[in-house]
């Protein structure tokens, strides 16, 4: 990957275990901006593919559970020392696909609650650390930002794009509840990034592309590989420019 | 009010025991798009102040509880008759405050369950209705649209809106669970929009400004009676263009 990128100390993956989580933790490994920790979380471990054979250094990558998060932060405060945490990428997400005819209040609320309360949840749990990270990274100009300080990145849909949802695009997917979980957090990133610039914390949300995936099916344009290369890319070149945007992953800005 | 209005026979507002939605209630009862029925929910009559003191004529208005959609829909179908309803009005929320140190899962699940997936089971819960009125006054060109065929109007916030998250506004009003909940109903909005355009079922998302109501507090800078006067000119004027649609109260289009 790219020599654009800035030093990144440690990164934290949730939803880990398949798809895009288990993708981000496999390119990490293999020299995606090389963090010395990487750590894959799940809320279910024994599913977790994630195994040190995918790094060279058995101590780089460790797995965890994520189910309650102020114990995996405790244990991830562990194993980071007093270094804290550079990068925690809120991967998580499950896509309930529902249309008007269908659609219940408890479909609603179950993608709501694990696509844009769980990462709100998440990164107000890992705070302390991402604070750590800045604070001893601070530069000379304490706006400058990246995940050399400290940064939340939030895996996001096109689909969460109220404006993009109109025409075609709009008929292809009437899925009401991950539309709008994902546009809820769209909201909730914006509204961390404003909370969070004071400590020199970096927020975004990214659209990693339709993947071949579980949730994706076997009709979408990109693998794994493709996408996750070119989200770590942006990812790694991030400054205080793209504090509080919404890029695709081919670095592009997209409409709310 | 305006000459502009088209003919609209039945108005149902939620969320009429107080604030706005009494406003709209009071302002429809004294001339407001003139509606030859008036149909007045919440979740508990007792606290209404709806009485049919408010319009010259008792039958025009009735007040009804709205705690179980489907029995609701089921008195204002017998009220209505064969005419169907021609405007919804989603006005029934909460603001639920709470910052980034405080905010907890359980206040985004309830705020955004009032603010966002409320509207959306009590549109479902009155298609029925919508589509008979809709399809009664279809006029020659069928793509023509307003509250003279079928109209759902949600009552959303400036606050919902992603774009204008940033900067000043963004800091006066931190409210997580909130703004979350309306970003989510605007998504929810352009959803059934696209799904209700078929049927010639007109659906947009308007902000009633800054109200001195109960949630807009004291310093708010619009009376109850200019907010609504300005909401129902604009919802009376509303056609086909506004289909899907992010409106001010003053009738200019909002950012996402």
């Amino acid at each position: 990957l790219s020599a654009n990128f800035r030093r990144c100390g440690s990164v934290v993956v949730t939803g880990a275990s398949r798809g895009l989580g288990l993708q981000m933790v496999d390119s990490l490994a293999s020299g995606g901006f090389a963090p010395a920790r990487i750590i894959a979380t799940s809320r279910d471990p024994s599913r977790a593919q994630v195994t040190p054979h995918h790094t060279p250094e058995p101590q780089q990558l460790q797995a965890l559970t994520a189910s309650v998060y102020d114990q995996c932060v405790e244990q991830v405060g562990c194993l980071l020392g007093d270094a804290g945490l550079n990068c925690l990428i809120n991967n998580a997400g499950v896509n309930v696909v529902a249309d008007f005819q269908s659609v219940t209040a408890e479909q609603m609320m179950q993608n709501f609650h694990t696509n844009a309360v769980a990462p709100l949840m998440v990164t107000k749990a890992f705070l302390p650390l991402l604070k750590t990270a800045a604070s001893i990274n601070t530069p000379s100009d304490p706006r400058i930002m990246g995940i050399q300080r400290a940064a939340v990145i939030n895996v996001t849909s096109l689909l969460g794009s109220v404006e993009l949802n109109w025409g075609e695009r709009a008929n292809n997917f009437k899925w009401y509840p991950y539309r709008t979980s994902k546009a809820a957090l769209n909201m909730v990133s914006r509204c961390m990034a404003v909370d969070l610039e004071p400590d020199g914390i970096l927020c975004m949300a990214i659209h990693p592309g339709w993947v071949r995936t579980d949730m994706g099916g076997a009709q979408a344009p990109l693998s794994p590989e493709e996408s996750i290369s070119a989200v770590l890319s942006v990812i790694g070149g991030l400054t205080e420019k793209d504090h509080g945007s919404f890029l695709n992953f081919t670095g592009e800005q997209l409409p709310w």
